[in-house]
């Protein structure tokens, strides 16, 4: 048989369409038999797919879906990845359709999860629908793993992953996940980077202190506080933690090359979000974005914050910070660092605490020269007919580590999303053009990895 | 007659009682009728004591009481100044006994406003009637005005002083508020500190962006306005605002000296409230409080501060600054200074918003040699045995500025509350001893007074 992509596109959009009806939101225990229901839908539809063998794997948090089909002995094994846990739908009253009810509008899909995760990942079980009825069975060993808690930071994720290696040990990953950067040109995101964080309070008094009482003799908790922010970049935005930097790999000449010569609206950029470009000197901004690590206070807060004057000396002040990494940085060396850059910079007449550090999770990048990423090039061009950029992220997806980590595959993104389609926030949407594109994409790519050798498809090749 | 003290002793804790019982909180609609009630309370006790014509002066808010008695032709003109209302008395639950029930306990009597200024202002209140009783008529002219704003910032006093300058007008102002530093130690306070202030508000996008899509190329809010805070000190607790310093009265070698020699347990101040000493090098901790101005940050917030961790660079961050001011500073061109600074110091990335400044109130000095100020230290020698120590008030009282500038008279302290009577806060008390002691000076302050010209009272003798 030949594939029948009008078909898989149909069957499809079908099965979205009922997925995205269910209230699949990970963050609040109020819709926990919402994601037992998406659980149960997704378990349907593989068994449909003829995945006999479709389970639930859990560590404690929102279980994920699991299924396999080793149906080709000697070829690679390729694992995909989506998720079917959505973010709130709040704020309710800025969308223009119902969020939980499907809606068509201008060449586009409405729904949570439209874009983040569910379209992405119905697009490529579509695709192996596809494969399936054109040839009874999958060109490759295909397994399947669908996340319940990618929305709330992938926290039981490492455990499922460390406790099931055997179950999900695969060549390599194909990540559903990771929204294309831009929706006029073609491009595949080569890596990610880190993040990893800490709250810090600063605290100089036992009690708030009257400031006729005690003005000009104490110290405020705010000014330290705010001296330890300003402390952690010098007046060009470049980050000032002794170390910050150490061992991070640069891109290489012709990385960086790339990045200049993708054509790019800076101005429209800075435009559209009222902000003026600040950054380190001696890199572009997309350089900034991709191969540059980042440290940001993302909440800062002390003493009175009502209307009208308070006269108080605050004697505490407490403080949010957040760090992309790229790779080489270690999340918890670099937390460290910073920690230890605060405790030194700390004046004798405060007291400095600084709140257990998240492991945060490693920047990601695929090896250039991976035989999966060089095929999913060709397929976008095929599909496209423009030859893809490779681009970076300047966000975080922690599933890539973890996938290297406890599988040790590399994990490629074949998302069918766009970053402007309003993930996260009201009026979420998918492109319709996404499926047909996805599904031709999804099938060709899946059949050139069945061309190559388990090696190859692993990188190792 | 002779001066019966015990019998007006006996008089002022009678109408005391009463008056503690009238929740007269300024601050709260909710208390509109007690503040009546005060008010009738007050125009009945000086229609008793004679004041024919006590009457209500208002310009906006709660109304003053005002009383005078003429009695002495070509002797000095006296004001009286007190406040009769009150802070709330939350929180209650931490009252010993009720706030509105005045209780005796270990020779306090305990009752919001019993120290802050209802027991202070029945103590002079005592003392006129003390010596009406004695003489059928008072020693100088006596005017008395009781205010209903204090514990509000004297909202409308500058209006009704401005309004009613001519029937105010006097030769020298007794104040009965303005606590004592100390109660081991006789003192006259000479000098308050003045106080001014501003928020501003530091912006550096349209909205708050995502640190992975944007982090390492737009300006963060919160870093520019703690750059900005952490700019007006240096790193010894200097202030760094240029010109800030300006015009600035330094205290006289003898004034210094003085402050010197009071004895004074720095290291169980700072044991009490947990802080280190911090301050302009230079300076004793005494010189610091009284001689030197201040600029603190009482709040300032940005971005998330909620559990957990959101990677956002705040788009917005506020802080609200007070300075306390020295004789020598003008309150609007101080905060003038600090936003110029500001403004100097934001970056081209960022914008700022300074929110318009309340004028504030300037530092009040005594002259040091004033007429009435040796006579209260003679009578305080008299009254405790000890001599007086000359000490200034780190805090504000903005009516002792207001008199001089409505009515061109200065303001003498001659308050028997004590700092250390938890005005302000649950179970405020005044020392039962207070009563006899207040008596006594008071009427001898005002015998003194009498013997002087009305120049000599008014400081130019």
């Amino acid at each position: 048989m030949t594939l029948d992509l009008a078909a898989a596109e149909r069957a499809l959009r079908a099965k979205l369409d009922g997925l995205l009806r269910i209230e699949s939101v990970s963050t609040d225990p109020a819709y926990a038999e919402d994601m037992k229901l998406a659980q149960a839908f997704l378990l349907d539809w593989l068994h449909e797919l003829g995945f006999a063998d479709a389970q639930l794997l859990q560590a404690g948090g929102h279980a994920a879906v699991f299924a396999q089909r080793l149906d080709a002995p000697g070829r690679p094994t390729v694992l995909v990845y989506g998720h079917y846990d959505v973010q709130p739908p709040d704020p309710l009253a800025l969308w223009t359709s119902p969020p939980f009810k499907p809606t068509e509008r201008d060449g586009r899909l409405y729904a949570r999860g439209a874009s983040d995760d569910k379209g992405p990942l119905a697009i490529a079980l579509g695709a192996i629908g596809a494969l399936v009825a054109r040839d009874g069975r999958l060109p490759v060993n295909l397994k399947i793993l669908l996340e319940g808690e990618e929305e709330v930071g992938s926290r039981t994720l490492g455990a499922i992953a460390a406790r099931h290696a055997a179950l999900l040990a695969a060549d390599v990953v194909l990540s559903a996940d990771g929204a294309r950067w831009r929706a006029d040109l073609p491009t595949v995101t080569v890596a990610t980077r880190g993040n990893t964080g800490f709250q810090f309070s600063v605290r100089t008094a036992a009690k708030d202190l009257h400031s006729g009482r005690y003005g000009g003799i104490v110290p405020n908790a705010l000014h330290v506080c705010a001296e330890l922010v300003a402390s952690l970049h010098d007046a060009q935005g470049n980050i000032a933690v002794p170390g910050f930097h150490d061992g991070i790999e640069d891109p290489s000449p012709e990385e960086r090359d790339a990045a200049r010569a993708i054509p790019f609206d800076e101005a429209a950029l800075f435009a559209a979000i009222g902000a003026r470009p600040h950054g380190e000197a001696g890199h572009s901004t997309l350089e900034r974005l991709w191969f540059r690590p980042t440290l940001d206070a993302n909440g800062m807060w002390g003493g009175y914050q009502g209307p009208g004057s308070k006269t108080v000396i605050p004697c505490e002040a407490h403080a949010k910070l957040t760090m992309r990494l790229v790779p080489g940085q270690d999340p918890v060396a670099v937390a460290a660092k910073v920690a230890a850059h605060l405790r030194a910079r700390c004046p004798a007449h405060a007291t400095l605490e600084i709140a257990e550090t998240r492991g945060g999770a490693p920047a990601y990048a695929v090896p250039a020269d991976h035989p999966v990423l060089a095929a999913m090039e060709a397929v976008l061009e095929e599909v496209h007919g423009i030859r893809p950029r490779r681009v970076r992220m300047g966000a975080t997806l922690p599933v890539n580590a973890i996938f290297r980590t406890a599988l040790g595959a590399e994990t490629l993104m074949l998302s069918y999303a766009t970053a402007d389609e309003d993930f996260h926030a009201p009026d979420e949407h998918i492109r319709l053009s996404a499926f047909a594109e996805g599904l031709r994409a999804w099938t060709s790519l899946l059949d050139r990895i069945a061309a190559m050798t388990p090696a190859e498809a692993a990188g190792r090749g």
